[in-house]
Order: structure tokens, then sequence, then C-alpha cells
């Protein structure tokens, strides 16, 4: 049997795949891109060797990395998407019918031609008229942009490498002069159980950037780790609170499941005061 | 560097661990024992192929197996303990005071004096006077027994092999004519990512047995496709409320993340009736 085994340096735990055939590997000008085929997930997208997404599991980190900030809002129409080359987050935005345009920031043309071409059903809203590409760096962009965004989200690959620029106080400061007055960003922290050091870091630099910062968490099989975190900075909207009806198509998401993902009150201030021994 | 391979052959994906010492290594009547050292997790207890605990996180599926039941009795005072021959359930049930009697039914002798002498963090309450063990197959011990107990818990392995003697309808009748009228059961169920028509099956069957029947989760890393279901099976009480105040130390179990852990109505609604499409 042929099998692919995830190379991520901070994970204490190996995971690997049957690959049951390769589809496409090729080193972009940012990255080693390749898609796999697997017997239960289908097709696997792994970016410089982490599994970035599956056919039967990507709605699970696409719908709750999207839905939750999108009905925190009141009337989303101006969306920016930082990263996110396979574009399932994309796929999600324009579930919501308020939304007027997507600014599609992706650093590699490359991420977006193989999703095109092997995950039709992820990629499938890239080229909706109302998204704009742009294929350069997300914290560039931010910075050059005077933009009046509702919402941000980035979907990075992990916080190693060229995505730790999406995870400055910098790029936090670039991302709340782009939003408007309702505006919320969204992006994700690592696993509480493997990485909350990194989650906590997060949460603290959005402190120093945002009036309103809040951690979400949903178990996701193929990221290491699982228990994946998100991390919210709101210009003053509760994220809890849901401004619109659940009225969208999901496999995971709801209302219900979005008031219990947060960290309950006394939990999350464990985490942030580092009293959690793990 | 030498790699222990997890060999579950109901997961899509393989785990593998750093092995920096192999502590131990017998097959028992039952079983293959496996004791080895991780530089992570610490000591690693592994039955057939599949690890059981991790001296890291081991506290998270010990407490949560516990403690959400032990908060919904008014006053447990005589336990079974089935399966769990770390002795984690034991430590995790002793901490609540009103325990007058621990039956305690393991039916690898072995497993227990492996955790005697490599994880003294975990079997430290095994030989206190009010825990009585038995080494038999809990099945047969439930049916023989006329006992008045108020909370019987099952501390299995996977349900494969011998195991899914503990996860018949007969079992859980003979569970229910254990206990008393408040009485409680509580029994992992699988992963909701990987093994979600398991879950379905246990909480049918529990279903045909018991008048209240509830579900809920956690997401534990170590174990293949993380997000873990825990099914309970009541005579009445209702299991998400706490009939106690919670007032023992914990590492992750508390009131909230009791409240919090339960399965949402409609989610739970959409997962019995086979609408939940992964």
């Amino acid at each position: 049997m042929i099998r692919f085994f995830e190379k991520d340096p901070y994970a204490p735990i190996e995971y690997s795949y049957e690959v049951s055939g390769i589809l496409y590997s090729h080193k972009s000008k940012f990255q080693d891109i390749m898609v796999f085929e697997n017997p239960y997930f289908g097709r696997i997208l792994v970016l410089d060797g982490i599994v970035q997404l599956t056919e039967k599991d990507e709605f699970f980190y696409h719908e709750m990395l999207t839905h939750v900030v999108m009905h925190a809002h009141p009337e989303p129409r101006i969306i920016m998407v930082i990263g996110g080359g396979d574009g399932g987050t994309v796929r999600e935005v324009l579930k919501h019918k308020t939304v007027k345009k997507v600014y599609f920031v992706e650093i590699d043309e490359e991420v977006i031609n193989v999703s095109k071409k092997y995950f039709p059903s992820v990629s499938c809203e890239i080229d909706n008229p109302i998204v704009e590409i742009h294929t350069i760096d997300g914290a560039e962009f931010a910075k050059r942009s005077n933009l009046d965004i509702d919402i941000v989200i980035v979907d990075s690959t992990d916080i190693v490498g060229f995505a730790t620029s999406l995870f400055t106080e910098e790029f936090f400061t670039s991302i709340k002069n782009c939003l408007n007055e309702n505006g919320l960003f969204v992006t994700h922290s690592e696993s509480i159980h493997f990485h909350k050091n990194i989650t906590i870091e997060v949460q603290n630099k959005l402190k120093s950037v945002f009036p309103v910062v809040d951690l979400y968490a949903v178990p996701i099989a193929t990221y290491g780790g699982n228990w994946w975190s998100f991390s919210i900075g709101s210009k003053g909207l509760n994220p809890r609170e849901l401004q619109r009806k659940y009225q969208i198509k999901t496999r995971f998401y709801s209302d219900e499941i979005h008031k219990v993902s947060f960290l309950t009150p006394h939990f999350y201030k464990r985490l942030i005061d580092q009293e959690l021994d793990w």
C-alpha cells in the first residue's frame, strides 16, 4: 500500500493516509502542491507536506470559518477573503445573498488553478463575477487598501513560513483599518490540544488591536490536534449573537452550533491565564 | 527514529508516535499490552495495537467519562466501573466524597498490574479500600449481579473484539437491572467523525432499554477521529442537569463544560435520523 505521511513539524502525532492515486505534484513559486486520492476522504490537497482539505470533510472547516462572523453581522456586503485559494471559503461566503463583492486575495495562483481543476465542488464560486481575485500577499494587500469592508476572513495555512505575516499586530491593524464600523475579522488560530500557546498569542495580539475579541472551536479530524480554534476581532458587534436568521444550507454549521462553539467564560479565562496545564 | 504506528482497522487516518523507549510488551490472556515512552505525551498504554491512554492527555477522557453522570446524580454512593483497568475512571469516581463503594470489573488483571507499575498517577486509587476488584467479564458480572447501583460506567476499548459484549441490548438490560431508581449509565460510543453509525447504533440500543437516553462529545487528540462521543442511559434523571454543585478538582471538566458538551437538539436529531452526510 502507498501511504502519504504528513510532515507537520509542530504536531506530536504524525497522520498518514492511504494513497490510491497521485493527481498532481508540483512546486509552485511559494510551496509544494500535491493532490492525491484516498479511499475514504476522496481527493486531498496538500501544501508543503500538510493536509489543507479533503473532499469529504472540508465543509467543517469552511463552514465554521465563514458562517459565524457572517451571521454575527447584520448585513455583510463587502467581504475580503485572504488565502483559501481552494475557494471553499468564497463558496460559503456566497451563500449569503447580502454579499455584493468579494476581494479574494491569494498569494499563490497555482493553488487556485489546481483547485479549479481537481476540486470543482470546492472552487465552484471562484469565477463568480462578484469575486475579484488578487494574487498577491494578503498582508501587502491589506496595508495598501483603503476599503470599506464588512468582514475579513483569513483562511491561511498553519502559522509557520510565509503565513506568519498574517498573524502580526501590524497585519491585524491593517485589517482593522480596512473594516467599516460594524466590521468583523476571523482567522483560524491552531489547535487547542497541541498549540494552545499560539491560540493565546493570537488572542492577545488581537486584543491589542480590536475592542472585542473572542474564540470558538470545532473538532476537525484532518488537522493535527483536531480541536481547531478560530479567533475573532470585532470593532463592536458581539460575535456570539446572531444578527440574522440562519436560513442558508449547511452541513454542519447552524444557529445552535454557532452558540455552543464559543469557549465558555471560565474555560476561556483559564486558557488565556495559562492555567490549562497541557 | 523509532515510531509506533497505531493499527486501527476502522480509522481512515493512521496515527503514529515517536518512541523514546519501550517499557513493557507482553501478550496477556486477552490482548497485546504495550507501554512505550513518547517525548510529548509521556508514557502511552497500547492494547491490541490501539492507544488507550497517554499520561499527558488521559484526563480529557477520564474526566468527561466520569463527571457528567456523577454530577447528574444527587448522591452517587455505589458505583460500578466496567473496564478501565488502568484505574483512571476509578480515580475520578473517588473524587466524589459521596461514594461509599466501587465495584471495579476488569476482565484483564494484567492491565491493572501494568498500570500500577507504569502509570502511578492513573492507577493511584485502585487499592483504595472502598474499591472491590473483580477480574471477570463485565457482561457476566452485570448479568449475575443483583446490586443496588447508582451509576455504571463502562470504560471499554473500541467496540470490536471482546468489548462488543459491552454494547448489546442484553448487556444494557443487565445494567438497567443493576441500577436503582435514579440510576445512570454511561459508555463511550466512538467518534462522530469516523464512526457515527456506531454512535447511532449505541443510542438506538440504549433507547430500547432506558427511558432517557442522551449523547455528549469532546475532542480527544489521541483517539482516532478525535470528536469522541459518550452515550448515557438514565432511568429518569436528565443528565444535562447538574444535581450537585461542581466543587471537585478537575483539569478539563467543569459545570460549564458539562452543559455545552451535550449535542444540541437539532444536531442530535439530524444525527439519529441519519441526515448528517459524512
